[in-house]
C-alpha cells in the first residue's frame, strides 16, 4: 500500500460578520455574543487549513494535485466569502449565525461535495490568531 | 544623556468598514476600491504597533510605562474600534474613507495628543499580513 | 447529531523555572538538564493552546463560550503561573519537575475539572517556537 | 500508567529541487508540474516539525531528551538535505520524485529507524508557510 | 500638506541560487561561501516586503493603489524569479552574484522605474526568516 | 559608490529576570514594576534582531559575512544570557535594572565594539511578541 500523507492548502478571506440569534431579545443576544452581536457588524480576516488525507500517488508523488486544490478553494469559499458580509451578501449564513465553528461546517460541507470520494478532509479556520476552530466531518 | 530607545507595544481590534467616496458615482468607487467598495461591509483583524521613542530613565530603566501606554492605546483604540462598523459607528470615519492609511493617521493623532510632549511616536497598521502601513506625524 | 467541531483558544505566561531532580547529584542533574538546570533559573514566554471539542448547539452555533473558556483559563493557568517562577512560587512544581511535559499534564487536569463532562481537551504548550508538548488526556 | 505527551523539535534545511517523472514527456511533466518541473531548478526553507508521543519518565519529566532527538535530526536531515540539492545530491531522490509528499515519507523513514520502539512518530514539513504536509506512519 | 504615510505589500517567490565569485577559486569560495557555494544549487522561500512611502491622497484615503504596486511586484519580481534559479535563469544574475544583498538591490532599482517619480522605495527581503536584508536606495 | 544595505541576523535566548530598584521600598517597587517586581523572578524567550548597515563588497555580494555575525552575536549575547538569571548570574546586570531597553543598551554597546567602524548598528529585542525595544546607539 501506498503511504498516506496528508497535504494542507491555506487561503484566506476578510469579512464582516454579526453574532445574532433572531429568535431572541436583544438582551439575550447581548448578553450571550457580547460585541460580537454589535448591528452594524464587524469584521475578520479569516485564515483556512484545509487538510486533505489520501495515498500518495507512487508516479507523481502527490496526493492531489495542489493546483486543483487551490482552484476548489477559490471557487468554494474565497470567491463567495472574500470581501463580502457574510450575513448579508450569502446564502449559506442568511439562517445560520456565521460563528467560527458554523463557517467551518459550512467550508467543510462545500469542500468535501468537490473532492473524490478517496481523501479524508479536515478544516482549520482562524478568526483570529487568538481563536480557532477545527473540523474533521 | 540617556540612551535613546524606541518601544513597542501592540494592540488589536476587529473591525467592519468599507472603502467608499461620496462624492463619486458607483461606476468610479468600483473602479476604484474593487470589492473594497462592497456596500455591506467586510472587516480585518488590525494589528497595531506602537513605536514610543524617549530617553531612558536612568532610575527605572523605562523610556514609558508600558502599563500606561497600554492603557492609553485601550482607552483611544481599542476600546472604541475594537468589533464596531468603522463607517458606521465611529465619530472618527463618518466623513473619512477609512483607509489603512486613514486609520494610520487617526490612531497617531489620538494618541499623540495623550503622551507627554518629549517622545516621538510612530503607528504601524496591519490590515492584513500581507498589507500594512506606517506613519511618523 | 450535531457537528462535532473543536475550538482553540490562546493564552500566554511568562515565567522562570529551573530543571532538577532533588534525588540526583548536581553532575547528573548537569548531565541530564544541561542548561537548563541552573540553579538560579531560567525564563519563558510559554503560549498555551487549549482545544475543546464537542457539539456545536444549533441555536448558538457554539461549542462552548469562548469568554467561559477565556475565564477559566485565566483563573486556573495565567492568573497562577504568568510572572511567577514555577518552582518557588506554585503548588504544582514544588515536587514536580517543570518539565514542558509536567506543566502541560498539570494544566490539562486542572482545565478539565473546570469544564462539563461532554468536553474533550487537548492542550498545547510553547516553551518556545521551536520546542513545545502536547497532551490528550 | 504515566501519561502519554507528544514533545515537538522543529527543524529547517534549505535546499533546491525539481519536480520530474523521468517515463514522462516534457509535455506531460508541464502539464503536471507547471513551473516545479523547471529543469534548472527552484527552492524552499524546509521547515520540519517533529513530533514523537510516548510516556512521561516519572522521575526526569521528559519524554524523551530533546538534546537526543534534536541530534538525531540533526544527523539524519539537517545535515544530508540542508543546503544542497534533493534531486542531485542525496541518494534517497535520485529515483524519487521530490514531493513535499516523498520528502516527509522519507524523512519519517530515516527518524523512526533511530527512536526506540515505544515512540510514536509523526513528521509535518513545511514546503511554504502556505503549502505543508503531515506524516504519521 | 497632506500626511505622508508608507503602505507595504508583500510577495513572495521560491528560487535556487548559488553563491560564487568566477574569478576565485574553489577553496576561496568555500571558504567564503561555504555551503552556499554548493554547485549544484540550494534554495529558498523568499519573502519580500515593498514599502512606499508618500503622501496620502485627500480624496481616496490611498497612498498609492495597492492593486497598482501588486501589479507592479508581480510583473517585475515574481513573475521574473519565482520558481526559478537565479543563476541559470535570469539575466540580472548572469554576472552578479545573487545574495540577499544585491537580490534587493536589484529588485528595488527595477520597482523604482516603474513608481512615479514622487514615492519614496525601500524593499525589505527575507531569504529566511532569520535572515534578512534592507535597501532604500 | 556601492549600494549601502541593511542586513538582520536573529538570536534568541531564554533567561530569567526580575525588575526591581533597590534604592526603593517594596511598595515603590510593587507600584512602578507590578508583576515584573517578582522577588523570585520570571523569565522571557527574549528574541533578538541585529541590524548591521554598511556597502555591499563589490566581489562578494557581501555587506558582512553573517557566518562572523552570527559568531560574534553567539560570543557576546547567547553564550552570556542564555539559560541565565540577568540578575544573579551576570556581571552586566548586577548593578543595572534589566528592563528591555536596559538589555538593548548592553547588548548594542557589547556587539558595537566587536564591528569594524564602518558599520553602523540597530538592536531589536523582543521581550514577547507584543512587547519589544529597539536602539540605535
Amino acid at each position: 500500500m501506498n503511504p498516506k500523507v496528508s497535504v494542507y492548502r491555506t487561503a484566506h478571506f476578510n469579512s464582516a460578520h454579526r453574532l445574532h440569534v433572531p429568535e431572541w431579545s436583544e438582551a439575550e443576544n447581548q448578553r450571550v455574543f457580547g460585541l460580537c452581536n454589535n448591528p452594524s457588524f464587524h469584521g475578520h480576516n479569516y485564515e483556512l487549513h484545509v487538510k486533505v488525507t489520501g495515498e500518495v500517488d507512487p508516479v507523481t508523488g502527490y496526493v492531489i494535485d495542489m493546483k486543483v486544490l487551490k482552484q476548489i478553494i477559490e471557487e468554494e469559499v474565497s470567491s463567495k466569502f472574500d470581501h463580502r458580509n457574510l450575513n448579508l451578501d450569502t446564502e449559506e449564513f442568511k439562517n445560520l449565525n456565521p460563528t467560527a465553528e458554523n463557517i467551518g461546517v459550512v467550508i467543510w460541507n462545500k469542500l468535501k461535495k468537490r473532492l473524490p470520494e478517496q481523501y479524508e478532509l479536515q478544516v482549520r479556520l482562524y478568526e483570529t490568531p487568538r481563536n480557532y476552530i477545527e473540523f474533521n466531518g
